[in-house]
């Protein structure tokens, strides 16, 4: 261990219990709780320590700024601090402390030779990755690249009536940051997944996101009595929804292992109570495959599905919403610059895929990015018991110091003083 | 229409329609909900302007009393006004409105001539019958028979953290009331199925409530990434509760029609994230028979399912709490009198079971009861459009007004003088 590897641990072992649950070794921060409040005061008070100027967004994005280059754009590199509700302290939060840690890095040598400074720095902190508290997920990323209007952001409620300004506003983390010029973008994370634990990587090189189709579905059926109303005259809604729960898991195994996941995570059931059949049931599903003509097959048997458990069951089925996207890949300079980094300190490195989303999905469609993993003991993730070993987090430092040295240099740019280039970069 | 159903008419009109859920012939009114707290001051006055005093118990149990022999113990009809979440306007609200006016005749007639009554008159509005928003269900009336702690009732909380005796507080529907020297008890009630209504029966002598096992399961897997977790690594809490939904479908399938009715109304899944596989799902599950046999064989089929969820799909499956009840007869003695003020009404008449629960549940365990049903058309209920005929509304408090009449002449109490028995009669 470093001087520099312990110095990460340390700050680590503060900035990864902010939230923590009692008797875990897991946290429940959701986006802009009180515990992600505590949190991003912790982590303000650390960027300004080391000499970063903390601004925040409209959509309260947090972030550190440090200019080097009067008026040049920033290699920004970041992920997200709010978790699931009782999740595991790693995921996002390991990327946030990560680029904090490899920017101070980077500014120390910047600071002792200038000349090499190409861009400036920025660490970033995205607001509500998770969309567990606000709905969608990627929120703080998605207003800042224009994907989502921050209005709507803003209007958007959590299960109690709370707003997203209304959350932000009572933690003081809405500011008036207006867009930054970004050059470039990179992000870790931890894998999520247990392949790159089995085939002994230390460094995962993103190269694209599985394809996905998520569906939102509305189950309709008619309210009576529980007990009394004759079973041939129901129309359960849950009954329905509980239908296509099974036949999503079933689908898996039609296709050979691992080409299919699906997931049925959230299902609200009305009027849920215990002498009532519901009348409506709410239910998310989703099918994720790295092949684009299974993810195809599999929606043709879904639609069947509901076809028959419309007919069967006397419910009606609507797809209130639905996204889709193909496999979607990472840019292919961004993993060669990544592995040349990983060759260069020595780490095991591999090209993996991600099944999930993350903040690097909205911002490579803007700018230059690099996404990386780091292994995930057993694949365990959104679970209280998420485990990532030392020595991988001080990898995976050393390794995202790296490329953004070559980021602030002014890698990946095709030609960094170009305006026009610039004005393309600028997200907002 | 006689002079009396015109004036019960009126009254209906405004009574059924606190909570009314716009655009609809329904209601919302749930325990101790602002409309509930509406209805209770408008029942209140309606019960004074007849001569009754109005008076409420430790749990809001509410009471309209008239003392005709001092120091007799009261002969009792009545029903709930709460209902649950979008209901129909008839479920309670009929019996205690029904209740209040065959009260108001026979205290008319017993006015003209006192030696008839040898009990007091009482309608009551029992708190908290559906259970919806408080559990368990009849907990007014529970509580008045001492089957339910009090203290416990009214720690109860909702799914906001409101607990009934803040709920009651403030509508100031908690009294001091201490008990009541109850005789006997009357109940009506629309049917909730359809068999009287195809059968051409006006007034259902409910001799037994269905047999019943309800179950209090929680389904217990483990969190992890809805998308990245492979299949085979998953424990999905969700997916364990569905197949018990659908399995508890697939039982009826096993008996002969109308044999064994079924139901889960009721299910809440942890974290209820899109993006996280569910670790823990709570659902309320039960079977329905006329014949405890099938439930027996219901029961065992359906504990051979669990086993086979747990096993195949890694999760814990756990009766948190079961209850179940035998099929549980009504006293013949007040089918009998019901019957007897049936055909002198010269209203078609038959004996039929509920398969719902209903205060007089609690009621016949302590005194002299008779339940009674009116039709129920196509057996709507807990539905917004639940329907019952005007003409078997007026039919009904004609009957229950010839059962009133004959409660407080002191049918079926064997004794009325005797002290021990009236003692016995006390509930609280």
């Amino acid at each position: 261990m470093t001087h520099q590897d312990e110095a990460f641990l340390a700050d680590w072992a503060v900035h990864s219990r902010f939230g923590a649950v009692p008797g875990t070794s897991g946290v429940d921060r959701q986006a802009a709780s009180i515990a992600d409040g505590e949190q991003r005061a912790w982590f303000a008070r650390l960027l300004e320590s080391h000499g970063f100027t903390v601004a925040r967004d409209a959509i309260g994005n947090q972030f550190g700024l440090l200019e080097l280059v009067p008026g040049a754009p920033y290699a920004v590199t970041g992920s997200h601090l709010d978790s699931q509700p009782t999740a595991g302290r790693f995921d996002g939060a390991y990327g946030v402390l990560a680029s904090a840690h490899a920017c101070f890095r980077v500014a120390e040598e910047l600071r002792v030779d200038p000349t090499r400074a190409r861009f400036n720095l920025a660490i970033v902190n995205w607001f509500n990755e998770e969309g567990s508290r606000f709905k969608p997920s990627m929120m703080g990323s998605s207003v800042f690249t224009g994907k989502m209007a921050l209005a709507d952001a803003l209007a958007t409620r959590d299960s109690q009536g709370v707003s997203v300004r209304e959350a932000l506003d009572a933690l003081g983390e809405r500011g008036d940051l207006d867009g930054l010029d970004v050059a470039s973008y990179a992000e870790i994370h931890v894998q999520q997944g247990r392949s790159m634990e089995e085939d002994g990587v230390t460094i995962g090189l993103v190269e694209a996101t599985w394809a996905a189709h998520k569906f939102d579905f509305r189950v309709t059926g008619a309210q009576a009595h529980s007990g009394s109303a004759l079973m041939a005259d129901r129309r359960d809604a849950l009954l329905g929804a509980a239908r296509l729960v099974v036949a999503a898991r079933e689908l898996v195994d039609d296709f050979a292992e691992g080409e299919l996941h699906t997931a049925c995570g959230e299902l609200n059931v009305y009027p849920n109570s215990p002498v009532v059949v519901a009348s409506e049931v709410q239910l998310l599903l989703d099918l994720r495959s790295p092949s684009a003509e299974v993810i195809a097959r599999a929606h043709a048997s879904l639609m069947r599905t509901i076809e028959r458990v419309q007919r069967d069951d006397r419910v009606e089925i609507e797809i209130v919403s639905e996204h889709s996207w193909d496999q979607n890949p990472y840019p292919e300079a961004g993993v060669e610059l990544a592995l040349q980094v990983a060759d260069d300190l020595g780490l095991a490195r591999d090209r993996v895929m991600t099944v999930a989303g993350h903040d690097s999905t909205n911002m490579k469609d803007r700018v230059p990015t690099v996404m990386l993993f780091v292994p995930s003991v057993d694949g365990i993730s959104h679970n209280l018991d998420e485990y990532t070993r030392d020595e991988d987090l001080v990898a995976g430092v050393d390794h995202l110091t790296g490329v953004v040295r070559r980021l602030a240099a002014g890698d990946l740019v095709a030609d960094a003083g170009d305006a026009r280039e610039r004005e393309e970069a600028r997200p907002i």
